[in-house]
């Protein structure tokens, strides 16, 4: 297909052309990816929340226990194979360990390999023959980071955005485990082109921000295809809708407001997030992972797929200073980004992820971020050399 | 079939027959309509609470929300076509129309023609290119009414009693949306000749009532087939049952009530009850209407379909009476019908409504009230030249 | 099969051999029962909680009705046969009878038989032609038992402990209806060699006990098949696990205690537990019954099957003296057993049946103890002269 025809969709003149079907038969691997993309890193809990008591999460439709071991942090198949009791219910009676409550198997934590059955004794004979699946894991962000797939796990920092490791920072976030609808319709509502200018228009959070009501939009790829970004070609502020009348209204908070140009928005960048280069604010990558540049912060987002119809919802915000604006970046985001943005704000958009239900749909222009991003997981099912080939998850 | 023989089960001396199999085989238009008949007007809300903020409901099966333009009230089916997201989350920005909280898709609530996507802009080509269902909405009685079905809509009033539009009256009502139990079980309960005499004997709201323990009762339609009848044939007001004893025993209250002739009765109703001529004090229709005449009041209630396990319950008494009486009756209502006969009393009901769990089932000979309504709605899906002919509800 | 190897597994030089598949094949009677065995009796209820007010309770899938008609129990099956409402939430109106609270269907306690419907007259013709199934019922040991099957009942007394009936004795006991998990994992969990090692060694009930860190155990039946024993060949008190260190710790209330022989032991045995010459202290016996033999009471639980995933657990403590020590087991069995034994250490108990889900399973050499059972289960199937053959519970 050489074609993109949904990557420029900016000219007025064009007629209208259907946005494809109304269910997702067109992206066939992402149908059925229902439980999410393996072979990749997904983040799970602040590394600082990990103790030697064992924590059991849902991941891709599997249970894993996590625990840690001094200073490595380890990941189990969350059920004892004697008779089916989880693990993360259990509790570290040896160094390197963890036993199940039942009847005290104890498994090594770094390979899961059942290293005692203690009612059993010493000789238990049971002891060598049984092991319960491990995971890769990897402390990263102050996160902890478990591969879940067949496949033997790239690097960690493949993965993830690489201005996290070359810049010292300072960050604050929130998990949210359960969060409800699939991981699908959380990845497609934060790349989503068309909500922000509707559904959170009357935001606190949106007070002082000039929105536009709409816009000119293309997708563009960074050159070694990792990240797609929207890309405003036009805006516009404040339109007449034939036989509506004019929307969006100017907030009272907005009279006194400038319109900025990209250049001058482009100056009061901070440095580092301008030395990045972005085509545009918005950026979304494999497994599900979205980057939004404000003036002064990175914001992340990563849809961890949980269940068919739950994600964990791992929210961070990234300022490139360390020293005493560390303190002053500390006390912004527990005052009023965590509060506002990552409270308030995708508050909203959890509401609309949870109402979703989709197919059947029927698409509009601005989804081209959402068409875009599915051929972007397609692609990542496609047979190259040196391509990642996730296959959808299977129900455990 | 030209012998009724349910509709005459008087005489004592018959033998006992069989009345029906266990199962719903010989009403198959019946079983099939687990969601309600089709094609068929239904109360919904009151009239009075619906503003320009959307409401939704669920009505056979299918997600509808009401919003009111003025002094015209609308009905769309409540799912945007966009990503599903209902319409009844949404809002009114421009006069007429209802905008999905997500994207501010914006619809004609008149037909429901898309006539905005404003994060598009103006020209948005998907703009007269999609529509969703709307529904014919008729305002009566201080009610919303909303036609579901595939035909033309009859008029309302033909589905309404006639008494209600030929005479002025004052009214007072209860609605009750997702009362448990299937519709079908609401009405029989609702037109049920038995467990009058045995499940409410006890309650306040028939302290001062005379019961009588049994009777025998026929089932007589109106002239133009619309209402069934209960009539009873004979009455009797404390029995010998062979083996256990006198039932049902006299309430310390009624030891010095008079029992009245139906003669004495007529006189004591009120006129324009009177002049209607009911052969029976509870009647029903289709598709789910019944009318108790009780002395001074006639009571009306409705069973409208939600889905398979619930049902809007609405209940309607009317006094037909103005001027100072509209007072006096509204002060009854308030103190003494709503509190006993709306809340206590049909709350037994929504007990027997909730707990029945049929078929199999083993009806007896007052079951004629039931198995005759049952043929009533078999009767509206014979092919008839100046019938209407409801299809049953098919899953959404 | 001549040989039984999961009976004799103390021997330390022999080769680990499979314990068996990890699912339920090789016992299919054991595994198809999921709503319990049936042609046996079970207890429900107090019977001193049992009056002329219906009780409904869950039995094996079925819907059961207890009531009280002055000395006697009966059970009846728990569906109005009319319109399905359940019996239970009715009442008592004439003696020997129970109405349905709906239209007064009234029926005969002792047999079922509809023998008045009350709103039809006493002439009804549907009386005499209907009636529920009745379910044989005894009053023993306090409680209300109900035998639930399709063959004649045996006597209840051959299927209880026979020291019930030859002792006087003073007893306490708790009866949780809808404790959580198949009836088949609280026998297990009861009879289960491992567990206790392991989940129990730190609650308050275990602070003053000696209990061993494992031991090798056989399983042996009694000579007329009734019940299995675990019987415990060698006990370890503490052990180093290779690599991993010595389990389990003494405790510190432990440090001054001096193990007793079993000799020892034996010679503070109450009297009439030391008469029963049982070789275990830990026995079971079909359909469910577990008994602990402390040193001066009996304890019994039975686990009775409600449904797929509940059962009843009727905890029972015995000591066989009356007369002033019958006050002093009453005082200790409410100041202590009922809280600590019955109470906590029964509910971390409750907690594993909860928690397991098996097959799949892999079961270790204390599971000899399970298998054991099992196979007991299965032998009830076979078809001999005088055993019972229960069948495996039908889905209502």
């Amino acid at each position: 297909m050489t074609t993109k025809p949904e990557e420029a969709n900016g000219s007025r003149k064009r007629k209208p052309r259907p946005q494809g079907l109304e269910d997702w038969r067109q992206w066939p691997n992402y149908e059925a990816a229902t439980l999410g993309l393996r072979n990749y890193w997904y983040p799970t809990v602040w590394a600082r929340d990990l103790g030697d008591k064992p924590q059991g999460i849902k991941l891709l439709g599997e249970n894993i226990m996590l625990i840690r071991e001094g200073s490595e942090v380890y990941a189990l198949h969350d059920r004892c194979p004697h008779r089916g009791v989880k693990l993360s219910e259990g509790k570290k009676v040896f160094p390197g360990t963890v036993s199940c409550p039942y009847h005290g198997w104890t498994f090594d934590v770094t390979d899961g390999r059942l290293c005692a059955a203690l009612p059993d004794g010493p000789d238990s004979p049971i002891v060598g023959n049984v092991s319960v699946r491990s995971y890769p894991t990897e402390e990263a962000l102050g996160l902890v980071w478990v591969f879940v797939g067949d496949e033997k796990p790239t690097p960690l920092r493949d993965q993830l955005p690489e201005e996290l490791f070359t810049n010292d920072y300072v960050a604050g976030g929130r998990i949210t485990p359960g969060r409800y609808g699939n991981w699908r319709f959380a990845v497609e509502n934060g790349f989503d082109e068309g909500h922000a200018r509707y559904l959170h228009r009357d935001q606190a959070f949106m007070m002082f921000r000039q929105m536009p009501g709409w816009a000119r939009t293309k997708i563009v790829a960074d050159e070694d295809g990792d990240w797609l970004f929207r890309v405003q070609e036009s805006v516009e502020y404040e339109s007449d809708f034939p036989g509506l009348g004019k929307w969006p209204r100017r907030k009272i908070t907005q009279v006194a407001q400038r319109k900025m140009t990209p250049g001058e928005v482009g100056k009061r960048l901070d440095p580092t997030i301008r030395s990045l280069n972005l085509p545009g604010h918005i950026s979304v990558r494999l497994p599900g992972l979205l980057r939004v540049a404000w003036t002064t912060y990175l914001h992340f987002e990563w849809y961890v797929p949980e269940d068919e119809n739950h994600h964990r919802y791992v929210q961070y915000a990234v300022r490139f200073k360390t020293g005493p604006s560390d303190f002053a970046f500390r006390l912004r985001y527990w005052t009023y980004i965590r509060w506002l943005f990552h409270g308030k704000f995708t508050g909203r958009d959890a509401w609309m992820v949870e109402e979703m239900d989709a197919p059947p749909e029927r698409l509009f222009r601005p989804d081209v971020s959402i068409t875009r991003w599915r051929r972007l997981v397609e692609s990542a099912f496609e047979p190259k050399q040196d391509k990642k080939k996730p296959a959808p998850a299977k129900k455990p």
